[in-house]
């Protein structure tokens, strides 16, 4: 039996988490991954080549179907022209989580496309390698400078470091079993590149030294399960600045989190979500009600998500063989 | 008996360790202590007011006499006058390191000092506050801007991060105990105002996000003890490309030092002199044997040092009660 055959005997519906890039203090280097929410993707090898997606839900027509245009699509083409192969796959894609929300959403699709087919193939491939290939699908969504922070997290899960880009150096960083995240997202558009080009080329070298004692305290504080030392370190005084001037309230979503026991609050990526952290689900979901309750006194539409840092990042949810 | 004359007999000599700043990425923000070489000092407490400074050798009279213009000195003077002191201090320096090294001289006379006064008066002061005392006897040789890295690595001892400068926070970072060191210092002189002035007062955003991945990356490693991230993070993209010019040699010394084990190689503080870090005492020889070779080869008079990391700092060598 050809070996295309035998896998198209296999569906395979998988989950690929939200991510939190940047983290304060971390721009483009440091990400997180979400237990909720997330993307599903239902994926099974095709005898016919090239990529079909045949179903997208929950985006409300926002993405492109042609398999070239699509980050998941894009993602698991490169992986079928890597491998050479003979035969094609055939997915849909549940989008359940907001799109252009500053939560990774293009990763997360990216991701749970070559982490569905490579689980079917019996992982002919590491985690660099998928890597790579979730990099050429995202490059569909951001252009040639594409970031590794959401892609990595959401990969790798738990907290990661994207020391170096080019070439690709993913380290993972340990997070207390405790730390939780809160993340509202005001239902705004803000697109990447317009977050990305408020940023100055230049930035004064104190302002850098700030921000890479910063980055130093924090990966600290994650060793050392130090809550306080994290506090001090998550301040972002690169990008937070000039980006928050894009995300209605910023600064009283930020009082109000720390208000409410957060042990910091930023931007998630590159807007217009927030995020805090805090030691504790119950402190996670004091915070978020109460940042839930002002966006909707101020009558901004939201979504709110409480989560633990998801230590697994994709996973598959059902492994049906015919 | 008065608190003064109690404490007048005795006499106290300590050792204040010379120290590493910037550590390739870490400029401005790391630092570590050596266990040679270092400054000596002999104090002891006098009933009359003031401070003196009866004699300093082994640096060819380049250190001023006057106690407000010194360096050790000044710490002592901040230190007595937060005490309400009515008495005074007589302190001999044994400089047994060079001056202008970048090696941190003046910090480790500005630590030993108030090291040994706290000594003798059985420790009012915790670090946070000796370290206070000696950045006011910094200034007196560093100007208005006091970089802590020095300072803080010979205080506190073993690998330091200076967080925050203003106010300053200082997180001990735990080494891998077979770290070792190797300095060689070419016997050349450069102020640090003029290493200082060489950078730009704007970096690209680029560059300072390489930088801060790298030092995501050296705390992780020290964290983790992997030597192969610590080489991969050490590289400082910042400081090292416009001092290094002021180095001769300095790209021969580097590559030199990485042919013969080092993990990695930088300038250390604002130069002269060239660290590079290893694993193990005998690979920490033959880099320094290689590198002193090289220099005297080049007609360029140097001094080598082989050191561990230094976890205690400063140290008493002698008490004595008359």
């Amino acid at each position: 039996m050809p070996a295309e055959l035998k896998y198209k005997k296999i569906r395979i519906r998988v989950f690929a988490p939200a991510t939190v890039a940047n983290v304060g203090s971390g721009f483009d280097i440091f990400g997180f991954a979400l237990n909720t929410p997330g993307d599903e993707l239902l994926l099974q090898v095709t005898t016919r080549p090239g990529v079909k997606i045949s179903r997208i839900t929950g985006e409300d027509g926002q993405l492109p179907r042609a398999a070239e245009k699509n980050t998941a699509g894009g993602s698991i083409m490169a992986m079928l022209q890597d491998l050479g192969a003979d035969f094609g796959v055939q997915m849909e894609l549940y989008k359940k989580m907001p799109i252009g929300s500053g939560l990774g959403s293009s990763a997360a699709s990216a991701v749970a496309s070559v982490f569905a087919l490579n689980s079917i193939l019996k992982k002919p491939f590491g985690r660099e390698e998928l890597l790579t290939f979730a990099i050429e699908g995202e490059k569909i969504a951001s252009g040639a400078s594409v970031h590794l922070d959401n892609i990595a997290a959401c990969l790798y899960g738990g907290f990661v470091l994207v020391r170096s880009r080019k070439p690709p150096d993913i380290i993972s960083i340990p997070t207390p079993q405790d730390l939780y995240c809160t993340v509202i997202h005001p239902r705004i558009e803000i697109k990447t590149s317009m977050s990305r080009q408020m940023l100055r080329n230049q930035i004064p070298l104190e302002t850098a030294i700030t921000q890479w004692g910063n980055v130093g305290g924090m990966i600290t504080a994650l060793f050392k399960k130090d809550y306080n030392l994290l506090s001090r370190s998550l301040k972002d005084v690169v990008a937070e600045p000039v980006r928050s001037i894009l995300i209605p309230h910023f600064q009283e979503l930020n009082d109000l989190a720390i208000r409410n026991g957060a042990l910091g609050c930023s931007i998630a990526g590159s807007g217009p979500s927030v995020f805090a952290l805090s030691a504790g689900k119950s402190t996670a979901k004091k915070i978020g009600l109460a940042l839930q309750k002002f966006l909707s006194g101020q009558q901004i539409e939201n979504d709110l998500y409480i989560s633990a840092i998801n230590q697994a990042g994709p996973k598959i949810i059902k492994l049906e063989k015919k």
